[in-house]
């Protein structure tokens, strides 16, 4: 017989918008857990700002984002269809905006961590996304922020990447003050810098010849420049080395003295700070391509899936929010797009989520005359910080104990009228199959170490 | 002299959407914190799905919701700039969604948490947002779920608003097949049901006489019939008073038995279950208004705020996805408004946020030469898990005890010269205000129990 009329709709999820199963959500828990602790130890402090910002807010810079998610009512009257809100696209104009907003609420430097799914109209198309986690943090300064901040962002990636052992990864370093100070002393006009850091960040891709073409027809810059420019940009290796490399350039401008000195400190002090030498990089072509960023950048790749590109990126800034308030908020700050990252060690095996749940013992059910046996055995458990289920249905103990493999609870507690009357349960361990009776009143310090 | 000239914009957040300073962000996390945890505990795996759904999922119940909010695209052309999505109003229809579509690559029982935010169109009034979190749990099986399911979810109630400790606070139940029961047993006419026991959930706020007013009046109900309702709804108490009394009414009607019955289940495994008898009370006019509930419905009030209404509550429902598959899934689940709850708790004062960060130490920085001391320092006691800043900025010591103090920082540790020389730091308690000199190589077990 039917079920009674209705319209069923096909259930559908919405392209660009992952899920994942719950085996696979757990593992991405994991990370998210990994990267909150990591931010928390070098001393940042949660914030969450709305989903939606107001259309001017996010349109301040005068450039209008074109990938947008604007909010609007459609079953309101007309006169209220229209909400002036769109969904943030990042979390740096809401930071700005929060930073302003809040400005004689926090205290700085300002040193925040913000973890949350931003949206983008995306056209949907392999690992591009219209909605993704971003993991950010930021140390924002009044007026004036040391150099100093940018020394420790490497070790916040270092732990964080380490943690998450996906694998080999490098953490690539620059200072745009360094190439931006060789083409001021070369005289090339102001409007032509940013284009020509733009076209330099492409080296990686694009390599050298295409970037010489680009500087030399597109920007119209001389061709000793160029060389110079490109042989700066070439310098590349370890920290020592890359700064004899750049001693060698006597130039003396300072804007290119300052680069020089910043990643100097930056470099100086990473051994303290626990960031090996194998895991870092100066390359002085990088320049994040943004004219947002005005000294240090960073990068991060994983060795083994450099078609990646750059996992955890950012920078130094001198403004963060010139349109919010004209006081100067200098800051320096990283993000990780954990979502992108996610879905490709999952696709690539990386990550194998095998365990849709965090139980650790399943209270098999046999007599349910003895409910509240069971029920105490698992208050008991969980009072000792033991994630418990006590299995429900009516099923024979063979599919109670397929539910237990299937969702990979690791033991499985049980106990019949034999049991019962000696005070014994029998702890059936799923991964070797091998069970054992244990004595109820040593139950918890029997499981611990099992689990 | 001015800044560059530009244009600023007035930092403005959008109203309903509620944003919180960092320590009250951190008091928020912490209550996030105990919620995860205790649904951890009890077996109870964490999903997330999309933020929007497509429009045709949201409305497939054939009523449109008036609140939801659609995402249209400002800025795309004018072909792209529908969407047919909008932003999830409810965590209920995204998960009879998601289990519609992942119903083979799940098990059943299918134990899910899933702590997210909703969105609605609200007017903006106090106590009302329009964006907020929810944290739902719900068991769904497929075809059939033990009633036995339904008596741990007050295990789980009790569990959080505990560990929360924000004052008192009681688990109401019922179960309304127990009210509905007596109404078919006494003839009265399947459409009139629902109505019935609608009128009846608002006993508790509008008073027994205009419950029964409209039950006369409005769905002219037999007087008679009324007045057993009434009573009936009148039973309160503990559960043994309440399965007394429901028994000395001699009603030989199936579903009127099996509510019945299953409140028994449900109040005889509470104490085994960790519940108090002081933290639960049997209401039988509580029906939780919706028709979706069909079972074992929860309410939870705190004592001292009345006021607010129930800040957790659900039920037991016979079909979760009937509009995406012809499956039966029978649930129940619970689901805490934790935005609107947080923000009463903060505005009255019952959680009081004092702490904006999280760090245990700061290591002030006196002598720019050592800088790479300050910061073995700082990584030494982070890989012994204790969060650590080091003070960044060229300040005179007493900035940066100011800046420990802003930020709650309990302990400052300081190096001069003289400490450097003889291989001891001062560390500074600013709880106290003592401090005491400590050997380098004692530090970490000098300051654990410190913090």
């Amino acid at each position: 017989m039917p079920e009674k009329e209705r319209k069923i709709v096909e259930p559908r999820a919405v392209s660009g918008f992952p899920e994942w199963l719950p085996e696979e959500e757990r593992e991405f828990q994991r990370l998210l857990g990994i990267i909150r602790e990591s931010f928390e130890m070098f001393g940042f402090s949660p914030i969450e700002t709305s989903a939606a910002e107001l259309l001017e807010i996010l349109e301040s810079k005068g450039e209008i984002n074109k990938q947008i998610y604007g909010l609007y009512r459609p079953n309101a009257p007309s006169e209220e269809r229209e909400t002036e809100m769109a969904l943030h696209f990042d979390l740096t104009v809401p930071l700005a905006r929060y930073v302003a907003m809040n400005f004689d609420k926090i205290s700085f430097p300002f040193r925040r961590y913000q973890i949350q799914k931003v949206w983008r109209g995306e056209r949907p198309q392999k690992g591009r996304f219209r909605e993704f986690y971003q993991c950010d943090i930021d140390v924002v300064g009044h007026e004036i922020l040391d150099p100093l901040n940018d020394a420790e962002i490497p070790a916040i990636i270092y732990q964080i990447f380490k943690r998450m052992e996906i694998g080999e990864f490098v953490i690539r370093m620059s200072n745009r003050k360094i190439p931006q100070g060789l083409l001021e002393a070369k005289g090339v006009s102001e409007e032509k810098i940013p284009d020509a850091l733009r076209m330099l960040d492409a080296l990686p891709k694009t390599g050298i010849d295409a970037v010489r073409k680009q500087l030399l027809e597109n920007l119209a810059l001389e061709k000793g420049i160029v060389e110079d420019l490109l042989s700066l940009a070439g310098i590349s290796g370890s920290g020592k080395q890359v700064l004899d490399q750049i001693a060698l350039r006597d130039l003396d401008h300072p804007l290119f003295s300052e680069g020089r000195s910043e990643l100097g400190l930056l470099i100086r002090n990473l051994e303290a700070l626990g960031v090996p030498d194998s895991a870092f990089e100066i390359d002085l072509s990088i320049t994040r391509g943004l004219d947002y960023y005005t000294g240090t950048v960073y990068e991060t790749f994983l060795k083994d899936y450099p078609e990646l590109g750059s996992v955890c990126s950012g920078g130094r800034y001198d403004n963060l929010a010139s349109h919010f308030t004209t006081r100067r908020l200098p800051g320096v700050g990283i993000s990780i797009g954990l979502t992108r990252l996610f879905s490709y060690l999952l696709e690539n095996g990386v990550i194998k989520p095998t365990v849709p749940s965090g139980t650790k013992v399943l209270v098999a059910v046999l007599d349910r005359e003895r409910l509240t046996d069971y029920f105490k055995a698992a208050t008991a458990l969980r009072k000792a910080g033991i994630p418990t289920e006590v299995y429900m249905e009516q099923k024979k103990l063979k599919v109670q104990f397929k539910y237990a493999d299937r969702k990979g609870i690791p033991l499985v507690l049980i106990a019949g009228e034999a049991e019962f009357a000696e005070g014994v349960w029998q702890l059936k361990d799923m991964r070797s199959g091998e069970q054992l009776a244990i004595k109820e009143v040593e139950m918890i310090e029997r499981i611990k170490p099992l689990i």
